[in-house]
């Protein structure tokens, strides 16, 4: 990789979080997929953005690169949207280069590409050679400055006490809903209606957007931490999870928190089968906050996890069955996951500045889960936990009689 | 185009949007970059759907695919992250077909890859020949069937309710700064307060997500209508234009309403030349809401627009100055701006089913502009607005003193 980056005169970037993270630009443009934005990275000299006219304000805004190192077209431009001036801009950074005149892309594994293929396929026949970006990038964006953890360290805070509001909210509209429709404590309060107050309150307590809002429920546990939010009324009785990425400034939180659903005057205790897992979850978890620190790896942390669930009991065919192939966490920061996964064969070494997840689950009967997550920072010596971390014990919502 | 797509045995589909149009997919987990999602739709026989396992719940839950058409893989996985299994599914759809052997893919204008360009290139050397499906999938998506068109109605008509309320909200929010601020009337509600503000509403009036929230305000226009919100506090005089693009059910409204902020007890007269451009802007969309009916052009509409500007005295020069390019609207529907653009040169003839925007915007002294927006659907004999028509004169937002 190295004598291929080596040979290397340009970076080309496509996507708002690459863009965003090499200039600067705060937009929320990137919603509308009409317009193509790039930004091209000389190995000397200062960056060039080729940018539709209309967001050129956005950049002079937002973004440090330069006013004369901006060009702009009158997009969208069917016959021309905006190929040959990213073409002029690549030709002028490595006609500068003194290192390489390849041109280096994301390309591989969790990369896409945020502009026409035609119009990459027409750059490459014009003789520009492409090398994959990916590994130089995700690796520069993987260990966050001062700056960037103090975003990472508001979300997740703020995040945090969203999730402490919940419950009492969620009581509230409970009540609202009986009022609504007559009678009866339970069965009004969905899914959907969970995932809404959580956004709203989200917003209300700081947090600029709120893209990720899972809320999943069942009895003796949930079918999916991903999907959702759906229809599905709360029960006594039931297992909620609700899962967000939000973010402040561009950085997100990821963590999740589980509920035990209750009648207010009703038997508060959980189930065994459900308390034990609980408990299995939050202490693996607590195993492997102890574990992250400089020079461990990404399976070192996996492993720990690992055994602090077969040590707690959990039997090792469950094991074999987790959701999401064993991938215990991941990266965090412009993107809601990013490099390295937390899984048994990722040996990437953990150094100061990394944020990642930590996010343990466990397969329940009936083909059921519980997940239970943290986000940490790590630091010289240990890891930081930017989200409060999780009660011991699942806290209650306790629907309205 | 018509010969060449005659000449196709399969779409492949990468994208949220084109997936969830052709199988209904319902997920959030698009926001997480890490795993690629795949969509064969061959022209002969039942689509194949080639997902990350952790993606197989939601397939189930809300698609239509049926579960022997379901391949998936646990990703991620670095080495082949369905990439193998992609090539399964591309080679068992060209054998059924009847037509053709190449793979229509969307490549050109409007159109991104979420897969790695490796992965593709991968599918390209191993015999696969491309054919651009981007003509095809927008005229497609371009009509709106009758349960499109509700949920657009809806997304619609709730984003009117969160402006009504939108300039009340504001002096209360306003009251409470002032409460923790001290003392003063102005200056301490900025653009972020308000898109906050805007952001809450919308989802409380029952859209489920309000990604795409604008605020941007200045004393005779603001400078841009696609960035923002920035720290900028409110002052009596400014123009406020919000913009919002909020979903219900994966469907888009997007408008913008622009208010005049005052001094509660102060004058409530809008200064002239901004009273002007607004009500040129209001009745060139009035004009272009009478001339939209089948058979009717985009271009069509532009002219009108562009004449009913120029009738109310506005200046040639100025409207050869129009900020985005005289893009003055867009198709509408499962992306905040689609296809056709409302320009001089698109002659795409509307046809019942198609949603639009209409977007005429005026430059004001200074680099500042004004710009108004309405949705419309287009009918049988005509066109139907979607969104509630902005009063003809600009609302306030009266700060309290």
């Amino acid at each position: 990789m190295r004598n291929k980056m080596d040979s290397v005169g340009a970076l080309l970037l496509t996507t708002q979080e690459d863009i965003s993270y090499f200039s600067g630009l705060e937009s929320q443009f990137w919603h509308s997929p009409t317009r193509p934005v790039f930004l091209v990275l000389p190995s000397n000299g200062a960056p060039i953005a080729v940018v539709p006219e209309i967001l050129a304000e956005s950049m002079c805004l937002t973004s440090w690169i330069q006013p004369e190192s901006l060009r702009t077209w009158p997009a969208p431009v069917p016959e021309d949207d905006g190929v040959s001036l990213l073409q002029s801009a690549l030709a002028e950074a490595l006609a500068r280069s003194t290192t390489g005149k390849r041109v280096g892309l994301p390309m591989s594994i969790e990369s896409q590409l945020r502009m026409p293929v035609a119009d990459l396929d027409t750059i490459r026949s014009n003789g520009v050679e492409l090398v994959d970006a990916v590994p130089l990038i995700r690796t520069l964006r993987s260990v966050k400055s001062p700056a960037e953890q103090e975003k990472l360290r508001f979300a997740c805070s703020r995040t945090s006490d969203a999730y402490e509001s919940l419950p009492f909210l969620l009581e509230l509209a409970s009540l609202d809903k009986r009022g609504e429709k007559g009678t009866g404590p339970q069965g009004f309060l969905t899914e959907r209606d969970v995932a809404r107050e959580m956004r709203i309150e989200l917003l209300k307590c700081g947090l600029d957007q709120a893209p990720y809002v899972i809320a999943r429920s069942g009895a003796g546990g949930y079918p999916s931490v991903v999907d959702g939010p759906t229809d599905r009324a709360l029960n006594a009785g039931d297992v909620l999870v609700v899962d967000t990425g939000s973010t402040y400034d561009g950085y997100w939180s990821d963590f999740d928190r589980n509920f035990y659903v209750t009648e207010q005057d009703g038997d508060q205790s959980i189930p065994a089968p459900i308390a034990l897992a609980h408990e299995q979850l939050w202490q693996a978890t607590e195993a492997g906050i102890s574990a992250a620190r400089p020079g461990a790896t990404m399976a070192d942390l996996h492993a720990v996890l690992k055994v602090s669930l077969r040590d707690a009991g959990v039997d090792a065919s469950d094991l074999d069955k987790i959701m999401g192939c064993g991938r215990w966490g991941h990266g965090l920061g412009i993107h809601l996951t990013e490099w390295p996964s937390l899984v048994s064969d990722e040996h990437t070494v953990l150094t100061p500045g990394m944020v990642i997840t930590i996010e343990p689950s466990l397969p329940l009967p009936g083909n059921r889960t519980l997940v239970h997550e943290e986000d940490i920072l790590i630091t010289e010596d240990g890891a930081d936990v930017l989200s409060r971390r999780a009660p011991q014990e699942m806290a209650r919502v306790r629907l309205p009689q």
